[in-house]
């Protein structure tokens, strides 16, 4: 049986792209956006408002702490949204092998002690720019840059304020793979390779 | 055509055997030791200073200069070892196709221009202790922890020291995995994987 897979990926890297292949070659269910319409069906808030704060935070304080959630008085519509997703996501590991991007899935599914394999994406800003470009159209080059920059900040605070752990340690993954260098097809190739090989991991 | 695979390490993560391994698989040279008797000819010193001084520094200055080099009027035993080892790891990527650990070999590599697969082996504390235990016997338990986190600190600095860059950024490998999760063989098995696809990588 394939394990459940989670990819963390820079901007622009292609994790997305990649983990869908990865998850159709598998024949195992894919997560990203479905996450976002599960956790408004959760949540009750919209799917607009989860996709916009769905990978950001609120900065009433400096990190949020899961074990008290249940009887924190104020939590904000983030927090309320992020508990949304981690409910989704706990939910589909718990069904069987899929894949599931982003939210800080590695160190939810981690906490909650379901062996997963975790997976980062990274690419250099060239191949990161070039695939923007090709995806989101006519953006101004330096507009391109900047919104890389943004995202990617976004995503690295969203992570420190919900696991209060630094994103893109190393020692988080089994595998970190450079998508610029190597290529969507290789990277799809080599992590697909890894979930065959992860009954007899040791 | 194999690349030329460098393979940075933590302290008893197993990347020399790994590294090893891959060489004996793809038919290529290895070079860990071979370094060391390799500059030992180089510079004079002898092979014992080397093995003891080869990945440490000086506390002379910050950092080193490379370009510097040639024009430096002081240099310690431990930058003429550098230098020594940096055009060993030099002339043997000339030759062809080979894996080369540590040393800072994937940033003298980059900085030469020789196109190549940069891979960080790692692992997790647990799986370092019964490592290093098992290869070099009887230490206490206290005593293997205390030589790990020595001779990574040992490694580190040495990188920084001469490249001016922190060790272990995911930004600087193609591939990074953690051999005490996924284990030895499928290190191997993921790094050849990688080495067939090299020529057609983007």
């Amino acid at each position: 049986m394939y394990p459940v897979i989670t990819i963390s990926r820079e901007f622009g890297s292609g994790g997305h792209s990649i983990g869908e292949k990865v998850a159709e070659k598998l024949g195992i269910p894919f997560y990203d956006g479905e996450i976002v319409n599960r956790a408004a069906q959760e949540s009750g808030y919209c799917k607009e408002l989860i996709e916009e704060q769905g990978e950001a935070t609120s900065s009433a304080s400096k990190w949020f702490d899961i074990s008290a959630a249940s009887t924190m008085y104020f939590q904000s519509p983030q927090d309320e949204i992020f508990l949304a997703q981690r409910k989704v996501i706990l939910d589909a590991a718990k069904k069987g092998p899929c894949v599931i991007v982003g939210r800080c899935s590695d160190y939810i599914l981690r906490k909650a002690g379901v062996p997963c394999l975790n997976i980062l994406i990274h690419a250099d800003m060239v191949h990161r720019k070039k695939r923007v470009l090709e995806r989101y159209g006519d953006m101004k080059e330096m507009g391109v840059e900047k919104r890389i920059e943004k995202k990617d900040k976004q995503r690295r605070t969203y992570y420190r304020y919900y696991t209060d752990q630094h994103w893109g340690k190393y020692e988080n993954y089994d595998l970190a793979l450079d998508s610029g260098n190597l290529g969507e097809d290789t990277c799809v190739h080599l992590i697909c390779e890894l979930a065959e090989q992860f009954p007899t991991r040791k």
